[in-house]
């Protein structure tokens, strides 16, 4: 896929990975490689988030994912994510206490100005 | 991915691939070669169906999908989809009509003999 982090501010996580080697028989970006590049967003986002609270070893797993598509993406494949600091607090407590805890994150992969792919993905952070 | 299609009887389609090329960090397949194999093998029953019904021109995309995690892929990737003839009759009918129609098809990943991962998508046929 060619993927990589292009922008991290703390809070918001953006990859990138080129059309070329994720192109489709249409010639515009395959659904399962956005699909790749937005579950991969949201687990590296909370990756990051986890090993910064020093939960490195937690694993992190996915358990449901909805995905919407709403145009085709005719370039650069563009994800972003979000986690807020008041998500993330909510979400460490019971990880910290119970060893286990559930999140659901939004990913936007955009074409232009506009929005391509909505995914929702529930992650799940345990021993 | 290294996929390949393993079994085709004119109604379910197998799909597989090796473990290897697509493992995540616990060393169980990732849920992005998951959601490919599953996305792949709905997708191309479908295009096998269109082709064989001589609709070989008509593009298929995928437009929604929900996907399931139950259990982890220890081994071999293996993915089925069915399309009964009622339900390709019922698909077929609107597509040579108005030139465009929308099914739902379910894939499912099998660990053995229980169900590790249910896609559900919904894709679309036009011009």
């Amino acid at each position: 896929m060619q993927l990589q982090a292009s922008a991290y501010d703390g809070q918001t996580l953006h990859l990138i990975a080129p059309l070329a080697p994720n192109v489709n028989d249409k010639g515009t970006a395959f659904g399962g490689s956005l699909y790749n590049i937005a579950v991969l967003c949201g687990w590296s986002l909370l990756r990051l988030k986890l090993n910064e609270a020093g939960l490195n070893k937690k694993n992190i797993v996915i358990q449901e994912a909805h995905t919407r598509y709403l145009l085709p993406v005719t370039g650069e494949l563009r994800a972003s994510c979000t986690l807020t600091s008041d998500v993330l607090t909510e979400f460490l407590h019971p990880l910290q206490n119970k060893g286990r805890a559930r999140i659901t994150l939004t990913v936007t992969i955009h074409q232009q100005d506009k929005t391509a792919v909505e995914f929702t993905g529930n992650y799940v952070a345990l021993d």
